[in-house]
């Protein structure tokens, strides 16, 4: 037997039924229609906003990092529950703007837009988090070129990582932002040219489950957008302190207390340096605010043995839900937390099983030996943490089976 | 410096532009309209199915595992090009009937097929690569439903694997085929059942590069066929051998001389048991056969230098070539051949770049540390072995960018 990461605290059973918002699984397939069904409880992600605004100091904004889950129904309920989003295409833009954020409030970062992305953002009056000193160049000119002031903020490398988070995006050379050193000249090159500079956005790493790392870069961040506004001469209007909540996913990940992070920050803040007095502070979260409230739910389809192991075949997969197959940003495969919905709570089998996806090909296996109750053909097999990073950014082309179905409750 | 894989051999330049079956690459994707940008040239596919004709007995019958690259053009092509698909769900298998192949040269392995996908396949005539007991039973029970007398292949599950294999898809507990001691029990129960029993499914294994191995693997298999052959009492009218052949991706990669395997199995097939003198033999290959005659294109839009490393960031992604990333099936990630197609030929830098995709995330990284001409803006990057599992096998919809185009030449 592999053990499997922990079931997120928000779910339990009711005779042997697993309950997601209080509907029985097996009721919101039939509702949705079939399986494969990704469930995104918005209870969950409301309840995560709450314990967020509860435990950060009042002047931070929570922002949504539309990656996670670019889910329409999700987006336009996340558009009233959050104070703005951080967009990371031309596509997750305009999502953004179907779904009601006002414009003022979306940041577009990534290090690769191209020219009719910048356009769009400069014509919708997002902000552009600049990655480069020629995407400032681009911008610039296109938004002259069109007539308008371009909302610009300089995007940091900083010259520290986030200790022990799943992605480093900080701390050495990276593709993302420009580099600590020339974060000012860049940002007075903006003002001088006319731009609107709205500040800085300092990511540093996502995806930590400890608070002391995730205080300690917060208190680098705070840090380093002072001393660059100094070096500038002028005070940010936003300074985005980036993400880096994590969740719990593998055997052994404990849940991150956020309490002592929004105390010290809310000490920072109250010490910060006279240049920040009047700039906003924001957080952007994703996975954080959306991965635990989805569950992905997937029939089974065979039950086979093959030299004494017992392999339980699904109608889901790695096309719908390739970072829990492993393959995915992971260098070894761990088992995301996993039950069977129809039989939650009972007793496991004696034997260990390995889940695997209804894909021709070895790499899609869901759970590895894992200790599940007995199961039959039919059953539901949940697979947990599939709020982020799962229907949008898994191969859902791959090998022709239809997309999953999605349904938003609570 | 890291070094990348072997560029295959039907590639050069003109002019210091990369040539794609004759034409510029920068035509086109003038041509297809913009980057990214698959290119796929047929004239590279059919050599390739020339070189199988060429080397292998002539009994050998190709087929084409649509899973590799279901672009529907390509498949059209492919339809005339080889004896029969192999599909992998009803997806697939729509396709495959699309394209003009006829039902009756058509299997249909998987091991997650749900009753829907049964019913196509047995509706339509095709043959079902039975992968579990539980499986062979209810197509029985569906067909017996609809008055039809399905087709039915056993897919064994060898009690060898192919060494060097990318993919091992047998020795050991595997979710594929059924273990070989239980093959011809199930042969029996199909024929027993009044289903029309198609023969042998054997993979042992994907992607490999060594010819002794293959040839080994072969053996092994002509073999198993016969002695489970033997065991049902009946002579199978097919007997797929799998695929296997691999090409070079990365670094040490040679490319794989087929000739000795076609030599060795013209043998294997000279001495067959008798079992086996009126079976059909048939090889089915996907990757091999269209991966090196696929390209995918994609523009520069920034070169950016963090911390004195230099980053080229392009207008594709892991979204389109995942495998590229090294994030799909692969535990290391190494470099696949990559040029700049409009500086073909061209000295190197005398630093090396690394290539990222636009997409905002650490691992969206195509080309680690590579040695390239110098570059700018608006150049064209070359990544190569694109021609299967990159479009379809790749999270298109993550971070929201527009699907890349798909042109078939040649």
């Amino acid at each position: 037997m592999k053990p499997m990461g922990p079931i997120p605290p928000f779910f339990a059973g009711e005779e042997g039924m697993l309950l997601i918002g209080g509907c029985g699984a097996a009721s919101l397939v039939e509702e949705a229609g079939d399986t494969p069904l990704f469930v995104y409880d918005m209870g969950i992600v409301e309840g995560q906003a709450r314990a967020f605004r509860d435990a950060m100091p009042a002047a931070l904004s929570l922002h949504y990092a539309v990656k996670a889950n670019p889910h329409a129904l999700l987006l336009e309920r996340m558009a009233k529950l959050v104070d703005g989003f951080d967009v990371a295409s031309g596509g997750e833009l305009a999502r953004a703007l179907e779904a009601g954020m006002d414009a003022a409030h979306i940041s577009f970062a990534g290090p690769g837009k191209r020219d009719d992305e910048l356009i769009v953002a400069i014509d919708s009056g997002a902000t552009i988090n600049l990655e480069s000193e020629g995407e400032a160049r681009r911008a610039i000119a296109l938004a002259e070129r069109r007539g308008r002031t371009p909302k610009l903020a300089v995007r940091v490398n900083p010259d520290f990582d986030l200790k022990g988070s799943g992605m480093r995006m900080g701390g050495g050379a990276k593709p993302f932002g420009v580099d600590a050193e020339r974060a000012a000249a860049l940002a007075r090159r903006v003002i001088e040219a006319g731009g609107e500079w709205r500040g800085w956005h300092i990511f540093a790493g996502s995806q930590a489950l400890g608070a002391q790392a995730l205080i300690e870069t917060q208190a680098a961040t705070v840090d380093l957008a002072a001393r660059l506004s100094e070096a500038v001469g002028a005070a940010p209007p936003l300074v985005n302190l980036g993400g880096g909540f994590g969740i719990p996913y593998f055997p052994g990940d404990e849940r991150l207390d956020i309490r002592p992070i929004g105390d010290a920050l809310g000490g920072m803040l109250d010490r910060r340096a006279d240049i920040l007095q009047d700039s906003a502070f924001a957080m952007e979260l994703g996975r954080w605010l959306v991965g635990e409230a989805g569950v992905y739910l997937t029939r089974i389809v065979d039950v086979k043995k093959s030299q004494g192991e017992t392999f339980v075949v699904v109608d889901g997969g790695l096309h719908h839900q390739l970072a829990a197959s492993g393959n995915f940003g992971t260098v070894v495969r761990r088992n995301y937390p996993i039950a069977v919905a129809n039989r939650f709570g009972e007793a496991s089998a004696e034997d260990a099983v390995t889940v695997v996806g209804c894909l021709c090909t070895p790499i899609d296996r869901l759970g590895d030996k894992v200790a599940l109750p007995p199961v039959e053909e039919g059953d539901l097999v949940a697979i947990f943490l599939a709020g982020a990073y799962g229907a949008s950014a898994s191969p859902a082309a791959f090998l022709g089976h239809p997309a999953p179905r999605e349904l938003l409750i609570g």
